[in-house]
């Protein structure tokens, strides 16, 4: 947990639209008067000693004291052989948890009502551990790493997450009869520490009969645990299902409260600078972002005005379904959050 | 193609309410007077010389005569050890194209309509290699196998198949900017065929945003191409967007005609023997069968009878919102079927 006065964010605009939105939350940030000062690094990955690449010095050496970072989109890979950024994030920081909570946003109509559900996805090995061969001219091999321990800390961050969250039920969700070994440890570690969390109700799941369910009835889904592809892809499914990346906030957790919260859409490069872009999911990681910090009054009065604002339709960027600008939006935020005072 | 004449097809029945379907798709065969004969096979595997678990000789011996099969559920694993039989069938007669339609049944309310794809997995290599190593205590690695070969038959199947059903574009789905070598090797022969396709449109997407992009819209997909497991997931969220596994048709198709059509739901144990299970996807199933045969005719008519009986709504079993019982479906489905003659 974090002391009173004022906190560090490093803050991260990223590419295209990032800067815009960026500024957005900045805006609202100090509406709300929240006690945060912003440390802006830039990224973008850079050679290091022995052609490895890294994320700059000082962008490190930011995260590194404050623990706590805010991140806009990045274009990746920028170059050929240029690693992922996000990837690179991931794994310079350990940050083995991703989180994406999928709610229903009232007053913004898709298929379904009252998704109310939270993606986990182990987001440090599985079929994302980069290891792949050619066995012989034509036949390729990629591997998928499963261990102990990675599976173990994700069930147990899951569980922890649906206690502290007032969550009732995790499901692990699994291919383990077909990848029996991988999957099946997997499965297994989230089986033994179910049961350390008796309070928490658990059921496991083949990925495939999740996604039917999912499209079928979404609310019949509270926390999901799973390895690092399906979660690529059931976060994308279920961000889909409440009205796309546009308005999904995500946050990748890391041991000792280091977290970095982010945006989860591309760059728009079409729309950059000028002024269209809709801030709601960077500002919706941010609000989480101020809960992983303990700010919670803070995270309520702005989660409520942006809410507030879609709900009431009348100041709303274009792929909302509205007409305004991204300041005009922010504008109608800040006064919100302003009015609660 | 098959030659004019009275075709055989080998039946399994399956388990639960396997039989039952079965019943009522060859009652509307018989109504429909479809110049087939059937070979009923017990297809539970058995171990063979070395321990090996293989499918009974006479089931082989049966498929291998009559190239067709028609499949209900069979429940799996029967013991600990013995192979999934799904997965046995497919490599007993190398399967190599798993082809699942998805359309939008009138009649028959879901969040969706005019949903109208195909998925077409991959159905023999990829994350089902089966291959899988414990390095050390905890940690684990499966092999996903990519091969040129099999990446180009099945793109080749996917065009071939698009271009034969009037449809206008191909979608890969992969995630090659994880899997470099794997999914790009599927990747690369993708492309590769489409040259060769020029009169069907090729595009390329990540899986996660397929899957987002789907439960926003499905109408924009057609045909979609792509590796084993990520066909084991699209296919089952898309059967979601159109009512379930009870109302989607499924082929397996080899080399040479060889074809194993199957409705892919469960074997429904609750309710089997009790009259009650709704055959509609193991009768779409046989659709397809006698498309894949060449007898369009039949085809077309039994059909048009089964969506009618869908969209009139008097006689429908439970889980299509109706009170008849199975054998009721069915002698409405065959009554409509004879009134065409
Ligand atoms: C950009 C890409 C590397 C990334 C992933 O595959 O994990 C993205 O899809 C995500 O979900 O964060
Ligand atoms: C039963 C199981 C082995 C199978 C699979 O994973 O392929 C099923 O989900 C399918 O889609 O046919």
């Amino acid at each position: 947990t974090f002391s009173r006065g004022v906190h560090t964010v490093t803050l991260i605009p990223g590419d295209g639209i990032g800067p815009e939105i960026s500024t957005a939350v900045m805006k609202i940030f100090e509406a709300a008067k929240v006690p945060i000062q912003w440390e802006e690094r830039n990224v973008t990955a850079i050679k290091g000693p022995g052609g490895k690449w890294m994320i700059p010095p000082e962008a490190k050496e930011s995260m590194d004291r404050s623990k706590i970072g805010l991140k806009g989109p990045l274009k990746t890979p920028i170059a050929a052989g240029h690693p992922s950024m996000n990837l690179l994030l991931r794994k310079t920081f350990d940050l083995y948890a991703n989180v994406r909570p999928c709610v229903s946003i009232e007053g913004y109509k898709t298929p379904y009502t009252d998704v109310d559900l939270v993606t986990i996805r182990e987001n440090t090995e599985g079929e994302y551990s980069g290891i792949e061969h050619v066995i012989v001219d034509g036949v390729v091999q990629s591997i998928k790493l499963i261990t102990e321990q990675a599976s173990r800390r994700i069930a147990e961050y899951a569980f922890e997450y649906a206690r502290n969250n007032q969550r009732s039920s995790v499901t692990a969700v699994h291919k383990a009869n077909i990848m029996r070994m991988s999957d099946g440890l997997f499965l297994r570690k989230c089986r033994e520490v179910a049961e350390n969390y008796k309070d928490v109700k658990f059921t496991e799941m083949y990925l495939d009969t999740v996604c039917l369910n999912m499209v079928q009835d979404p609310t019949q889904f509270d926390v999901l645990v799973m390895p690092n592809l399906y979660g690529d892809i059931l976060s994308d499914l279920c961000a889909g299902l409440i009205g796309g990346l546009g308005v999904t906030p995500s946050g990748n957790i890391g041991a000792n409260g280091v977290a970095i919260f982010e945006s989860v859409h591309g760059t728009a490069p079409d729309i950059a600078g000028k002024d269209l872009a809709n801030p709601t999911a960077l500002l919706l990681s941010a609000v989480m972002m101020l809960r992983h910090m303990g700010l919670h009054a803070d995270a309520k009065k702005i989660e409520t005005a942006c809410y507030d604002t879609i709900r009431d339709k009348k100041v709303l960027t274009k792929d909302l379904g509205g007409n305004s600008k991204c300041s005009e939006f922010t504008t109608e935020i800040c006064r919100r959050v302003q009015d609660m005072d």
